[in-house]
């Protein structure tokens, strides 16, 4: 398996040189991204869709016409999604307390929220709105959300320390009309999910009997864990610092994490992540750089199948899990193979759960995402390298609001019905015409702030 | 006196016709304006500043260039400024309690913020998020700005019930870093005072020995007061239901009239409506429809100026003043000449306020916005029926940021230095350039939610 694996690496040689390349420069993205964000005023600009050049205008788009579109929704509330930006409207909401790999930075998080605003709209001409809000108080933010709430179609929580997310989250959920979906959470497991179900088939194993190790139980990865249960999986084993998780094991847990207690590890195996991993068919981590020793991979079966998505360094390297034998691997990182990505998940939900005015993002609209991700690569898609989607197939978002939108309408979550291959068709077409409008955006007059 | 005001109204004829074919279709704005909005999408949107069509781009946008901005924010919160939104970002908040002539409409009154967005970056090129909070609490308004703030380089409140306005304002200036501005109290007061500004210019009059009657005393009827003695009248006459207000009058006031009663009135005059305007030089309503009788007009002092701002049928109309003799009319309708209309105001002076990143809008600054837009007409251009600039005339924004940036550099209020003759160029370049832009991104692609 070494061998074969060693050739696949040979065959995805320029991956490895781009990685190399980028590890001699790491200062380059950072820079750029300072310049990048700089000149363009923050990455984000508003833009008013009428005309107001003459008195005539200004009496349509503001008073004393505007006080019909009011009367109109105070007679039906469902119409501000008619009648206002809400119906296209997500907010990217963080209080700042877990930042990428930059921890709690509080206010210092905007440009993270600007650049999912930015995915947003680029990937599926979401309107995402990105705000930190000033304050490290669970209940301050819950009451600050719940009053902004109907100004928008939905909610993306992003970078909030665990387990306060988690109370946030159900809180709001609980509150709120619109979906509340932490992306921390559900965008990685949905993307994790994908990428395993590419795995499995590629590798002809069965979900419901591989032996599946996710270490780290943080947001992501008991997101992850839950998803696979309810996906079908049997032989989950969760790890944390303090070992594999087992029902009735007495450890400092979150309640999350004592849940994943009971509804992982049948066997009430005990140990640790080498324990764990022996045998193990998929191991997967949102956890530590460099956790995942060669001795761990080699113990798994064959065929194994390692994501390793701690972000920018992850548990290892794809070509350190090539080089211990692994069938399949893949990272958080886009300089190598089987990038396991939100941004193949948030645009195409929030388009699909928008599009019907859900209520909310439910287990089964994440597990419809899972399928047609995983369902955009054909058995002959399939490669040890290649078992999930590349972000920038401009069918992925398309597929995604489809599924999304297909389950929230039978499951009674969607307050208007659509058409589900026309809203396809839809995204497809207003994610291309955004990306003309924004070319002859950036052409038109001269440079702006 | 009245025949040559009927030939002045003489002159204007279009002006009429227009009032009377809008009086016969009174609903075509409002169908208008449902329309707009409808196709539109909520008619505002929003826009990624950057292409993110390749991984090496997708690195730059988000992960992991993003980490440098934050980095960099986190060692210097100012650069928010620059790297994120902020720097041209402005928030139009209400909580719905007092809309247009709507009244308490709660979420309903979301159009209305959006139309101003909309003028916000039609006239200044300043980005502006609609938001209404779901919530009449005032703490809870209180906490939840605060908690938003510094997204954001300037806070508009707009349609909130007095009192509950007058302490929202003041309590989030002492608790903000950025510039909170109640428009419909400031914004109001700043049009009526250029307009009045360059009415008694044009009968000779001054301001210091004018009598001046402000007839309603809610929210825009006081900040026109307090502007009007800030700008250094000695005979301000304040009326509310219960009279003219005097030093110890005992009257169910709010701490804002009681304060006017102390500072307005040195003749401790006692009496009503009529009792004020007899003799006075001008008269500004800011209270009820038809209010302002003939009986009332012809009481009047000679060249007598009137500005009746109730909206949308104001305390008389233009014609009804002329009529009565009236020297210089004025309403807040675009349908006669005169008109007193904010859109001259909010669009510049935040884009002075948010150029020198203004730490708040003062009284020394509201005071240079009226004079800029009064010296936007020349003894000869003034005339009875042109005393106040036109909201189209490309000059006004330019012309009130660059007094406002002025005056913030002069009193400490800028956090940064700029030049104001370049920010009068670059405000009309950039309003020029977003036309332009606007045009092309609404012919690109084809129609759009």
């Amino acid at each position: 398996m070494a061998t074969k694996a060693k050739k696949a690496v040979a065959k995805k040689a320029p991956a490895k040189k781009v990685a190399s390349k980028k590890a001699a420069k790491p200062v380059d993205n950072n820079a750029l991204a300072v310049e990048t964000y700089k000149k363009s005023g923050g990455g984000w600009t508003t833009h008013a869709k009428m005309p107001v050049n003459t008195l005539a205008e200004l009496a349509v788009a503001y008073t004393p016409g505007i006080a019909e579109p009011c009367r109109r929704i105070k007679a039906d509330p469902d119409l501000s999604y008619e009648l206002t930006p809400r119906g296209n409207l997500v907010a990217v909401i963080s209080d700042g307390t877990r930042v990428l790999g930059l921890g709690d930075i509080g206010m210092a998080g905007v440009p993270v929220m600007t650049g999912k605003s930015v995915l947003f709209k680029t990937f599926a001409d979401v309107n995402a709105l990105p705000l930190v809000l000033d304050t490290k108080d669970k209940e301050a933010f819950i009451t600050t959300v719940k009053y902004l709430q109907k100004n928008f179609a939905g909610v993306n929580l992003e970078d909030i320390q665990s387990p306060k997310c988690y109370e946030i989250e159900e809180r709001l959920k609980a509150i709120c009309e619109i979906p509340i979906f932490h992306d921390d959470q559900h965008g990685t497991a949905i993307a994790c999910l994908a990428a395993v179900t590419g795995a499995l088939r590629l590798v002809k194993k069965k979900i419901s009997t591989a032996t599946i190790v996710v270490n780290g139980c943080g947001a992501a990865g008991s997101a992850i864990a839950r998803l696979l249960v309810n996906m079908g999986a049997k032989n989950v084993l969760c790890v944390e610092r303090w070992g594999i998780l087992y029902k009735g094991m007495d450890a400092p847990m979150d309640f999350v994490q004592r849940q994943l207690s009971e509804t992982t590890n049948p066997g009430l195996i005990k140990g640790d992540l080498e324990t764990a991993a022996k045998g193990a068919d998929v191991l997967i981590g949102v956890s530590a750089p460099g956790v995942f020793t060669k001795e761990i991979m080699q113990s798994m079966a064959k065929n194994a199948i390692v994501f390793a998505m701690a972000n920018p360094v992850p548990e290892c390297y794809y070509h350190d899990a090539k080089e211990a034998g692994v069938r399949v691997a893949g990272t958080g990182r886009s300089d190598a193979p089987n990038q396991v990505n939100n941004v193949i998940v948030f645009p195409g939900v929030f388009r699909g759960a928008i599009a019907v005015r859900a209520k909310a993002i439910t287990e089964e609209m994440k597990v419809a995402a899972v399928n047609a991700i995983a369902g955009l690569l054909s058995d002959k898609d399939l490669r040890d390298d290649h078992v999930i989607v590349d972000a920038f197939d401009p069918r992925v978002a398309p597929a995604v609001a489809k599924a999304v939108a297909e389950v929230a309408m039978k499951t009674g979550m969607a307050r208007v019905k659509v058409d589900p291959d026309k809203l396809y068709k839809d995204t497809m077409q207003r994610v291309k015409e955004y990306r003309l409008k924004n070319n002859a955006y950036a052409k038109a007059g001269s440079k702006k702030k």
